[in-house]
């Protein structure tokens, strides 16, 4: 079965034999992204056993050096990425512990490494409890011992350890208000990583004098260790002065808990331990090794047009900013392409990754992929053998069921016809009514991964 | 001296020796762009006389077919046009007249062409009779007489002759109430040409059976002939019918003067000729050739980056959307061109070609091209060897004396330094005083063209 379950039903709708090969080419290219970073596969390709040599991409290490091997980590791909290493290393895994997704453990079998439920994106008692037990098997491991950590998306919820005297919900609320007020992702984690004793490197800390191999399925653009999870294995280099200025800058310091408020002062008077930094010793014996993320998964993409026959592109996995103004911009480069042939001929295919975001301000129902792919469909109107489709890897755009959707030339005409004007569906940010309503949603399922958004533009 | 006169300035300040040779190779492209598109020199680029013949891209005339030539026109670059146009064929030319900008006839040498000012944006009476006269000249001509129609942007307004029975302020009005409701540039020219006896192809069809060779610079994206100037030499798809329902669309049926309607009710009851349509006779001895446009200033960008090395993609001459957002979009490209090498390795520049718009919802003083290289710049922030510049072909960005701005890797730090927040004069829309201050506006003063606007992104 293909990967995106209506994949028929979307060639179906496809209204001249070059919008269909166009719309064919679109898909088989999304398959491949999301083929490439399902987290069990990921494992597969990426970490080799050859002999008593464990080999992961260009890094290798013999396990013969090694007296234990620990496996321990978390995220949303834990499961998957932890029943595959067992796959490949077996008995040769001493043990470990691996916090997953709630009401997932049942899904994936190992012997060795437990599988431990966590809760996403409020933390659970069972995550605290998981991340502890995790900080545990580091801190026993010795010069002698291996510690395998998985790493994937939604591990800064399923594997949080607060400093001693702040409480989950005091670490929660700063969060909150953090994001409420508009701070970016690298201020939440400079001031989380200050109240935490796993992200920003304490576990790699812990682990010294161990080895630590970290294995990441990112979800982050750009794929910034120290952000990943918050980084447990990567150097950190904000400081608490740092964490206090954020807290400052955004007008929180008198509303978070006097808790959070002590543990920062207390580190600013140097009375407690600063993150791990770049250059310490503790990072010596430490690889962190990202095996996927949003650009492997657009370059599998392109791979896979070149093979179809396509001159295809790769223009950027860093894509950001409002949804539908990425939609028109991909659709200018669609209209070069019918006229000039710039930047690549036809066949042409042009392929982008990252993650837009969506300013609501109507009422409907959307995701911002199919935001992005509706506001194309505007602009590629009237043309033969172009078609758009933009999804989120994990299957999930959005509050839908639907991980995108696929637009061509005649997008705009069909909807005419059933009288759906594609103007107003826009701006009643109400992508997912206007695709259920022309059967063009793009359909997977929860894939179990997450590496961002993948578009993909094919013009026959 | 150069075309971007304060170029010493714009290059003095960057701060490392690879921003300064990624400014340098910025501005060298934006200025072989300006070159390409200075309409004296477009003229003398595509037409050759060799001996007898007058050729014109792949189109080829043999000026002893012909008993008289007349040169007729007009737009913002009619007056360059018109006196390369003499420079190569000199006393071969009978006679003509073109529209120049008001207070501009001066600057340009004809001796047998008049050059005759016409207003813009507002049609003067002196702009009127002289497209009137065009007509005449047009009427006039008989099989064995050679027309030049030489058409650049602006002459919508400084080639006005409404219709019998509407006067040129009921037009306006239209004009106006059509921008107004946010009719698009197709709707207000279905509207204006068939109130019009000049546009939507009507000056070919008044100088049938003269043969008709239009020289076009265009300043619409995409460079659709039946847009530029209103189309006056080519053929029109739209009808009365059309027109009737724009005004019924928007609302503005009751609105527009009796004479409006009176007119368009005529045409629709058959009693008024229709705008000449695709195939009729009148376009048998018609050639409409595109000699300056966005995109060919583009590829005179990428040529000239060629050549000083640059790995270079021209992406589209498309652009459009909010002029932020395509400054986080390009922002997105250098980042990948920086971490992978995606779409093309250093030295890398990627140039695109459009016309972008501000939602202005602040108080400051900007231009879209500038605003695109503000935004740009708060997402290159402390990258080395990247630079930015978008800039107008016209040479005037907004309500500004700038044609754009440059940015690179430092811009935020150097803002910053004193006390300057990009944030918050992006909020304001306050690009031009942000640029000022910085002394990273890119001055050209007016080019006397414009081809809409270029952007260029380098990485060394």
């Amino acid at each position: 079965m293909s990967i995106i379950t209506n994949k028929e039903v979307l060639l179906n709708n496809a209204r001249t034999s070059r919008s269909r090969r166009a719309r064919e080419a679109v898909l088989g290219a999304l398959e491949a992204a999301l083929e490439s970073s399902d987290p069990y596969r990921l494992i597969l390709d990426h970490v080799r056993r050859s002999g008593s040599r464990l080999v992961v991409d260009s890094e290798s290490l013999d396990l013969d050096d090694f007296k234990c091997v620990y496996v321990i980590g978390g995220g949303k791909a834990g499961g998957a990425m932890a029943e595959a290493l067992e796959t490949l290393l077996g008995d040769r895994i001493t043990g470990g512990l691996v916090n997953v997704l709630e009401n997932t453990g049942s899904r994936y079998r190992t012997t060795r490494v437990v599988l431990n439920e966590a809760g996403h994106p409020i933390p659970t008692e069972d995550g605290l409890e998981g991340a502890r037990r995790m900080l545990e098997i580091a801190e026993r491991a010795s010069g002698e011992d291996l510690i395998i950590c998985l790493i994937s998306g939604g591990g800064s919820a399923m594997m949080t350890v607060p400093r001693e005297g702040v409480d989950i919900e005091d670490k929660q609320s700063v969060t909150r208000l953090l994001l409420h007020a508009g701070a970016d992702i690298g201020e939440l984690n400079t001031v989380r990583k200050h109240l935490s004793t796993f992200k920003g490197g304490w576990l790699a800390k812990k682990a010294e004098p161990a080895t630590v191999l970290s294995l990441i399925l990112s979800d982050v653009i750009g794929s910034p260790l120290d952000t990943i999870a918050s980084g447990p294995t990567a150097p950190d280099n904000t400081t608490y002065r740092d964490a206090v200025q954020v807290l400052h800058k955004f007008g929180l310091w008198d509303q978070v808990s006097s808790s959070v408020r002590e543990t920062l002062e207390m580190g600013l008077r140097g009375h407690l331990p600063e993150t791990p930094k770049p250059g310490e010793t503790a990072f010596l014996k430490v690889k962190n090794i990202v095996i996927g993320d949003n650009r492997r998964a657009c370059l599998a993409a392109k791979k896979n047009l070149v093979e179809q026959g396509f001159n295809a592109q790769f223009l950027t996995s860093y894509l950001k900013g409002e949804a539908r103004q990425a939609g028109l911009l991909l659709a200018s480069i669609a209209c070069e392409i019918i006229s000039s042939g710039n930047p690549v001929s036809k066949p042409a295919a042009v392929i982008v990754g990252g993650e837009t975001t969506v300013t609501v301000t109507g009422r409907g129902i959307g995701g911002r992929n199919q935001e992005v792919a509706l506001s194309a469909a505007t602009a590629i109107s009237r043309t033969d053998g172009v078609s758009f489709a933009s999804i989120g890897t994990d299957g999930i755009d959005g509050p839908t069921d639907a991980a995108g959707a696929i637009v061509d030339g005649m997008t705009v005409a069909r909807a005419q016809e059933i009288n759906l004007d594609c103007w107003r569906f826009l701006k009643e940010n109400d992508s997912y009514s206007f695709f259920s309503e022309l059967k063009d949603l793009v359909i997977t399922g929860a894939t179990g991964s997450n590496v961002n958004d993948v578009a993909v533009l094919c013009v026959v």
